[in-house]
């Protein structure tokens, strides 16, 4: 029934170790199918080159396994709630890829320093605040979810424009269309984060032009885009 | 008609991911016929594995398609006025390359340090000024041309001497005498500035000696060359 | 008779150039059969392209060689004095990794920045004081292992909650309940070690929460885990 | 007459695209036999892929070509010099290797950080003084070699036990009992020259012990070591 969720969201896990996104099994791919109420999720803990589609699982949008013999990726409540409050994202990623994780590190935003960023994500990637202890206490994944909404509604940034986050102390998540979009944004984010980190070296406080930054954005993305093939 | 140039721009586009310049379809190569009238450069937003010769696009040096059914790559008014301003170029290559862009984003010249850099590159390579709201607003790839244009009179560099450019926010763009040999120029130029990079982590203020500059440059290249063998 | 110690131990060996932990020959993996009282050796300067089950050293946890004609690696009597002192751990690993060399040259600390370290260091991995001259004249390898005991005790850490060490002006040692989880850990202290210098680049100060770092560790480890699946 | 020689040659030679050490033909290897009056070397910018044994040039040490239709690397008056200067040493290799050519470049000897270093180079590695701009203009390569060998006499430095330098401006050069033992420690220079940057980012002033920096280097070379096995 869940035949075909299934397959793209295994074959956009493993994607991760193909771009070089994970090490061992830190990462998670999820899509969203709305009509049906469900998202299918890579299993926790299950090494990428074993994984088959029977490992994926199916979890309800109020989080009751629905089909699956493993237990579903621990960051399952994080992509639940991700899916609930941005209406219009359809797949997510989770990694631990090293250049963004270091910003998440460093507790600090994603600078917006070049086309190379505007092309995909516009303006700053936010890094949300900590969580604080009792967040982190009961309910840690899905209290993660709702930490990283909060910063977004709080900032008022457009998840469709912004397609990804840093946690503080933590790591990347990013999201797209659907899972394999998400995957293509969280490759972007982990190649600016690693740019970002060196220009910072050469110069500490430059910005992006504000200009520069709509063009490359409005020129790939929304009604006038005029990058790409016209069927793509 | 245009069968063997359309293959040498196939081929140097392929030669971007091979040497690790691009990211999915972050690049693009072209190579002009002069007699004709045209180049050849790649189309929009198509992956490079999918690539075949039938997919390259015949432009005018006017800017109308001439012969393939995509669209070009939206950075073609880039290489057309470029082409039009520096009369013995043959070949140009844009890509994000990660540490050239690095720079690009710093908005800072990529400083000649050693003699790696001046065996290709005499002098600085140099950054442009940032292009300004109504240059961004209309006609932008076209002015992205005009402005490494304006920086090379302005300077008094010769294009043949210093085969690459970076555009400040933006990536760099290099050329040669063909398609083939502008990528061989962007294969340098991310090494010279990931070079410089952890040379400026080291050594803030260093620069190479003029006499060993000199020296480097004119032994690969001009009327006294000794380096390679003679029908290099 | 110990034909299962040797070639888990040679497998384990033979994942540290596929994980890019070694140049050359400069690592070695142990594992212990604590039951027979011997532990099984990498030996000493050969290449692991040339590695077969048969240069594999079994050693007596006193020192002397149990079975095998080539000499066991000159790091052996560091090995043994790990195991003696540490009595849960099976396996132990040495390279000069990249990163964590690094922070043992700087003679510091790997400071807890995320979760990637959470999920496995209990803490800031700890940098051994440098050993005394006579340390260094008289049975070197064995001092070095000394030390890292008396940092531990001194401290009062864990052995099971750090799995890992950095040698001052040297290089890492982990450790695990096997060679193969020795392994693993030596991966992720190379990982982390990286993060945290180019974190360190950004943010001179930070630190993990203590309440996220203990989240992130005992989800995985203790009682409680909940993180993988049941039977892993 | 020389096959043994070039065929020697030729396969150090391919070793330096194989270890990442060059880019394009940016990189030469030589052995010398002091019995015969010759040196075999690559020819001067000639891809490595195509390169075959019959390629390789013989040279004399007084500079004449003995075997060969092709020019010998525009370095082979550096290489010469280096082998008439250096009684004991069997093999030189040139290269721009990044993290040794970014110590050139910053004009900085590469510190003795740790064990690795150690291992394979007394003290630290030098830097040369700047050629003048008379020693630029004339004989330039061979000068190279010149100021080498005057920087390790005013250092006192035996090349035995310090088989590298880096020329100021320029790369390193690196030499060992033989060709490949040449490139051997041209790989071990790279990385030390990378650990050595990353370390001065964490550290700014720390040195390896002096003992510490003895140990290891007398337990791998000299009439009491003890590293690796008897045969070898």
């Amino acid at each position: 029934m869940f035949q075909a969720l299934k397959e793209r969201v295994l074959q956009a896990n493993l994607l991760l170790p193909q771009y070089n996104l994970v090490t061992f099994t830190w990462g998670n791919v999820s899509e969203v199918d709305r009509a049906k109420g469900v998202i299918a999720i890579k299993p926790s803990g299950v090494e990428y080159s074993d994984m088959t589609i029977d490992d994926i699982v199916v979890v309800s949008l109020t989080g009751e396994i629905v089909e699956g013999k493993l237990n579903p990726s621990s960051d399952t409540a994080t992509h639940l709630e991700l899916y609930k409050a941005f209406a219009n994202i359809g797949g997510i990623v989770h990694t631990h890829s090293r250049y963004a994780t270091v910003w998440a590190q460093a507790e600090l935003d994603i600078p917006a320093l070049g086309t190379t960023h505007a092309d995909y994500f516009y303006g700053d990637v936010p890094c949300t605040r900590r969580l604080t202890d009792s967040e982190i206490a009961t309910d840690y994944e899905k209290n993660t979810g709702l930490v990283i909404i909060e910063e977004f509604k709080q900032r008022g940034i457009d998840p469709m424009a912004m397609p990804g986050v840093i946690v503080s102390g933590h790591a990347p998540f990013c999201w797209g269309k659907n899972a394999l979009n998400a995957v293509h944004n969280a490759v972007v984010l982990e190649e600016v984060a690693m740019m970002a980190i060196s220009t910072r070296q050469l110069n500490q406080t430059i910005k992006i032009q504000q200009t520069l930054s709509d063009k490359h954005y409005f020129r790939k993305h929304g009604a006038n885009a005029y990058y790409g093939q016209k069927s793509n």
